[in-house]
């Protein structure tokens, strides 16, 4: 089955004027079409409040282009690209504004030939996506031949009631299989080759159980604090901002048991499955299994509130009631400010049963691990014990690597042209669907309630790996984090 | 348990005029000396029937170990080496060289400290191993109160007749534990490596059967002729010369079952296990599970038969009839002047069961196959499948590498310095025993037996990969060989 090109469609982004569209959606746009995934008749529709002239919109696209893009513009490609590109300012809550932008698009339709196929792009502030949706419905623009898809950024809610409100809204006018729900990791290669990885190859699935693996480890570290995003991270928090979203798309393609078919339902019911047996803590068990942090500077931070019990890291211990995963703790964190930027999933298998080199001790030993780097450097490397070369047997550990880019070369597509390709495509299997999202919540607050009770995160130094209490929650299990690679 | 230094101790070459003394023994003596891995008083006592006086050997060794050791000799080296160098001429039938040997082994133990402990080693002809043991009991050679141990070179008999009969002929002097019979590929560390790799790693053991494993690929290819060795090769031939010794000791430590303790016998133990699990093919059944090949020069070398139908190619299909390895075919190979020198073992798993990327068929899709490579570059190697990057979940083969010498650095000792060592500490661990070398013999016999009623090896290109029917001998069982490091 090869997925071919794209239909030519307009593409309008709500949100046009801000930071996402013009690093990531703008370029994306750009890119897909100088490498002739999409038809160069796609257009670009951009919306904001802010008051642009079209020409103003135009030249700012092309810095955002010049200075965002992984492919530079040249005038080639500038200009194809800038020819089907068009701007309407306006209010979300204006009616008017979407009868603008339904008499811009029939416009366009005739002058691209995009035959009434829309992706609605909501990459606005959260409050207005139902507004938005409701609005399209109301104002007939969905009303037309070609096929509409609404592309909804995170975050999805901010807990499981409002994502279900957001849900609820948002189905009122599309369909399920019209809502593409962004998590931009899993516009990764490394996160697609995952299930690759997995279920490509033979010798991997008989030791990926509770028999074989000993516990496993994702983590998702930044080296960096919230820079100019303070204000929104207050409100947010390391729980909401990753564990939720990149933590649990994570967890799920670890763990979840073979689909039937390479499709989006197929691999989001085992997805959801998965999250569905991951054991619900109670806010009072959270106190055991879920550490939060923040790190020392972080009240001084532009729009920080200087009493802040706002969290920058999170540690979690989650259990996965299942034949598979029963007694395998899955132990997932993320934090700002930490000693480097890397993400990755380590599977650390159990020790040998027994060790026949009398001068090494099973203890001291280290078992293998299996570890998936998404960032940076993406790979896979394995972990196993070797000889040292000499008269003794001793063994040490070594690495047995392979590097993505090392085989496949550098410039591969971005996470937002993959996601936006898929969109225009239809093949959901890369958003989230509903059932997920409201899983994922259920997963992460209580422990969110918990801290409501009271308590402040434990604080740790920018370039640690995070509180102390993070460490003791592996210590008391008898296992350690591995902090860095190696 | 360290292993310690051994104790000083003589080591007597036997055949000390000949290629093996001069390219490996006397240089292994002397880089192990300056390793700090033997004490400085070991002596070196050669004999050979070339009448060198002291100082022509000494003078003749400074030679070799310039030009064949490892480790160059400084002039402090030397003199610690030289000052421990004897020779006595003569004739092995002969009893008067032992009772010479006899009286300046008792000199140097008074000189050097040796206390009667002594290494014999026999460098020399096949047909003077039993003589020589023999002499060094029947004229007092080993009435010391220090200990004796017989190192016996390959080949150890011809066909299971004469190995057993050298081996009643050893053990009238010594005892089992006393012989230690030389395949120098179990000196090689990643020969060792092995069974760390097996034995110390939680996740291959449990994959490591007839459920997982598709078939075995054994190769031992050589880029060269025969050269000067024409002669002895006429009489010899590669099943003899390689496929007895060094193919079967690789079948065996890769088929083992865990053995009991890391010693010398608990470790043979499992070895001969296999090697009596192998099924015996009747000389008949040879005819479809062998396949000899000549290349095509062969002929024309020095001190070869221009009728010769001597083997320089043997490929054979072997049956482990156990519980482990019921059902998986072991596949061995070797040959001379081969497209490259590549001694390899190559575990092919089998296919998934089920493929879920609807752009690769299942049988497009290449089994994971994990290489432990002995010769060059010692390493392992595991093939998996992952996802090329794009839009489309295709499915490409790539490697995950360990380079022993990357992560260890070169230089570390050659398999004679290990042996030699071994058995001065008298760890028999690396050495053949008496049982294991029958079992050999016992395989491989049936199929000269089938060669001797007539036919004539299949003639291959120099550079080739072997004879045709080596190809088809996998045809056959739909698989085929992996020629090179792919």
């Amino acid at each position: 089955m090869t997925k071919g090109t794209p239909d030519a469609c307009a593409v309008v982004i709500f949100g046009a004027s801000g930071d996402l569209a013009s690093k990531k959606l703008l370029p994306a746009l750009h890119n897909l079409q100088v490498d002739g995934f999409i038809p160069k008749e796609t257009a670009l529709l951009g919306t904001a409040r802010t008051r642009f002239t079209h020409e103003q919109f135009a030249a700012d696209t092309r810095k955002d282009l010049e200075k965002n893009s992984r492919i530079s513009p040249t005038d080639d490609s500038w200009a194809t690209f800038a020819s089907d590109i068009f701007y309407v300012p306006g209010d979300v809550n204006d009616p008017a504004l979407f009868q603008e932008l339904k008499q811009k698009l029939e416009e366009i339709d005739e002058r691209c030939g995009t035959g009434g196929n829309r992706v609605w792009y909501l990459s606005t502030l959260p409050a207005m996506f139902a507004t938005i949706a409701e609005q399209l419905g109301k104002e007939g623009l969905l009303d037309t031949a070609g096929w509409h898809r609404l592309v909804v950024e995170k975050p999805f809610g901010h807990d499981l009631a409002s994502a279900r409100q957001l849900n609820t809204d948002l189905l009122r006018t599309f369909a399920e299989d019209q809502v593409f729900r962004i998590d931009h990791y899993l516009g990764k290669e490394t996160v697609q080759n995952l299930l690759v990885f997995r279920f490509a190859n033979a010798i991997f699935e008989p030791i990926w159980n509770r028999r074989y693996v000993d516990s496993v480890q994702i983590t998702f570290a930044e080296d960096f604090g919230v820079g100019s995003r303070g204000k929104f991270y207050e409100d947010t928090g390391a729980l909401r901002d990753v564990a939720q979203n990149h933590l649990m798309q994570l967890l799920s393609l670890t763990a979840m048991e073979p689909p039937v078919a390479w499709d989006a339902d197929a691999i989001r019911d085992e997805k959801v499955q998965v999250l569905k047996a991951v054991r619900r803590w109670t806010p009072s068990e959270c106190g055991e299994v879920a550490v939060r942090g923040q790190y020392k500077g972080y009240r001084d931070e532009d729009g920080v509130d200087v009493r802040s019990s706002t969290e920058t890291y999170i540690a979690m211990k989650l259990r996965i009631d299942n034949w598979r995963w029963e007694g395998v703790p899955f132990y997932l964190r993320t934090g700002k400010c930490m000693a480097e930027t890397l993400t990755e999933i380590a599977i650390q298998f159990q020790r040998v049963p027994h060790l026949l080199f009398a001068k090494t001790a099973v203890e001291e030993l280290e078992p293998n691990v299996l570890v998936i780097r998404i960032k940076p450097d993406e790979g896979i490397s394995l972990t196993f014990g070797t000889k040292i070369p000499g008269p003794e047997v001793e063994v040490r550990t070594v690495d047995m690597d392979f590097d993505y880019e090392a085989d496949f070369g550098s410039g591969t597509a971005e996470a937002y042209e993959r996601l936006l390709l898929e969109a225009m495509l239809g093949d959901a299997t890369l958003f989230t669907r509903s059932d997920e999202i409201e899983q994922a919540w259920e997963i992460v607050d209580p422990i969110r309630e918990h801290w409501m009770q009271g308590g402040r995160p434990g604080s740790y130094d920018e370039g640690s790996w995070g509180p102390r209490a993070a460490t003791e929650l592996l210590t008391r299990d008898g296992r350690s984090w591995r902090n860095g690679r190696s």
